[in-house]
């Protein structure tokens, strides 16, 4: 595995903890770190309707250690995080839909729990490198053309986008008043292997993959020509691990992107490399159509001059590993 | 009473709801809007340690509801907001140094608090006028000379300032979400007569002058060069009248501002004001220096250029007016 050998280096034998660290792009990244050589701790408390599956750990589970537990627990938390090298703050919830219809869920789990976690780090392992997940929803509705770079004012739109900003903000308060050494990436739309597929609210892009492998026409709001920058997860898994095996990384805000291309555009391709398949285009329900954000494009080109990452999964080649991942694994995520 | 006719037409025989209406700021505002005929709801969770008194209803208590409750109580706050035309959303903490030494609570208060007050608000009152009140604090440190205006990126540096951020970019996200006509003010730092003097830790402007009432020397953190923009509260009610009077400001953020100068300046004018007195500098404690802003005035233009609204005290007649009122009212405040 090439991309393991990249960054052993600066993880092997490391303690890390993963919070959240049983979904998607969690199990993701704790799997490559254990691959590493680190001494993956996985913090989840596998919230109903949220993308924990223990299926996601298959392989390497008994290489790590998991914990179930809210991050916020400081019984739990405290002990873990001593000693600590690497905290991966993925810990949080990603439905726009379900923000709206349960804010103070979603508030909680995104910007209250992961107050009192950066209280725990700062008093149990200060030196320790820290990762907050950001998402492009901080940005809210793109009001001018071209890509989004991390300067772009935030003024999320629904209050996944509010309560991921808020989370942020406090690392770089905490950065700042404690010396922590914090780094925050801005996902986009990610797909690929080990994501949740019981709905659609989690994300399109893989939900569309399900719709396609039970022979579903796919169910396109809003035109289909809204652009989306997407990542395949291992590109992401890159992005983290770069980060924070880089110290000038320390201090910043960096967006992750991958290909952009419009929804429709990204159909067709997901049944051109399934085989067969179709998509219809559909009015956006109320709830949806109210927290639309327009087009997004990253600028991820700060990334790229600190790190030197660049995503190296073709949306084509995630496809086929995604399509490969699901019909080998369907029964733990239908 | 000048002020009070100018926007008795607004507000007359209207149904008024004010969260932390018995603290410094509220309970200006909430008498000003019984002079203007309105029927007003003060509502007030008499947090310990916070603005709350009591005595800050004296003239008026009779011609207001007050009721004592969490801003997030649905009970009590649903029949409360039903039929509501103005909810002036003034609940909240303003220490700094506390915000860190309890995150939580400050979070809880000045976030959380109000997420669930919105949802309230936009099911039982969605037409009504609603009012946040924001703080420069959410602009951070001031990295470079000039006016701050509103398009400053927010990039505050304590727990207090991501809470107020926090808790306005949710009530942006309601308005466009559900409609609501939301407008946020952000203040700086305020005095006069009703703040709480217990303590210096919600603002030294008011600190500073019971220090010299009490025949102490000023102490005064930092040098004594730090400007502050300083607003007298009755100009900070007038700015919150004319901004829930007009349309114009519907969906707009807006900076308060006042009078800018160097804190060493400020305690030279009370001094004067006061007719004796002195102040020494000292060196930041740990916990202050931290989180010190720097240098900050607000470009207060917008505001002015929407509503016609301006500062109207002096710093010096402000100064005699809250002399006067903590000689008569002391007992209750000290």
């Amino acid at each position: 595995m090439t991309q393991a050998s990249e960054h052993e280096a600066a993880f092997r034998d490391k303690k890390v903890i993963v919070t959240g660290g049983a979904g998607f792009i969690g199990a993701s990244l704790a799997q490559r770190l254990v691959a590493c050589g680190a001494k993956v701790h996985i913090v989840d408390a596998f919230r109903e309707g949220c993308g924990a599956n223990e299926h996601n750990l298959a392989g390497f589970r008994e290489r790590c250690q998991l914990l179930r537990c809210d991050i916020a627990d400081e019984e739990s938390m405290r002990p873990l995080l001593r000693g600590a090298d690497f905290v991966f703050d993925l810990a949080g919830r990603v439905s726009h839909v379900d923000s709206m219809s349960a804010p103070q869920t979603d508030f909680y789990d995104n910007a209250v729990a992961h107050l009192s976690l950066l209280e725990w780090v700062r008093q149990e392992c200060p030196e320790a490198r820290f990762l907050y997940s950001g998402t492009r929803g901080q940005y809210g509705a793109i009001d001018r053309p071209g890509a989004v770079d991390e300067e772009r004012v935030q003024a999320p739109i629904d209050v996944n986008g509010a309560s991921k900003s808020a989370g942020e903000q406090m690392i770089f308060v905490y950065a700042r008043a404690y010396g922590l050494a914090v780094t925050s990436l801005r996902l986009t739309n990610t797909f690929g292997p080990r994501h949740q597929m019981k709905n659609g609210r989690h994300g399109v892009l893989n939900w569309f993959l399900r719709q396609l492998m039970d022979g579903q026409t796919i169910r396109l709001f809003g035109g289909g020509d809204q652009v989306r920058d997407t990542s395949f997860v291992d590109d992401v898994v890159d992005a983290m691990c770069a980060t924070m095996a880089s110290e000038q990384t320390i201090g910043q805000v960096y967006n992750v992107g991958g290909e952009a291309l419009s929804l429709k555009q990204y159909c067709q391709l997901a049944i051109e490399v399934y085989g067969s398949g179709q998509f219809e285009v559909v009015e956006f329900p109320d709830e949806a159509k109210r927290i639309d954000v327009g087009d997004y494009v990253a600028d991820r080109s700060k990334l790229s001059t600190h790190t030197g990452w660049q995503p190296r999964t073709g949306i084509r080649a995630g496809l086929v590993r995604s399509f490969d991942y699901y019909r080998e694994h369907r029964a733990h995520y239908w």
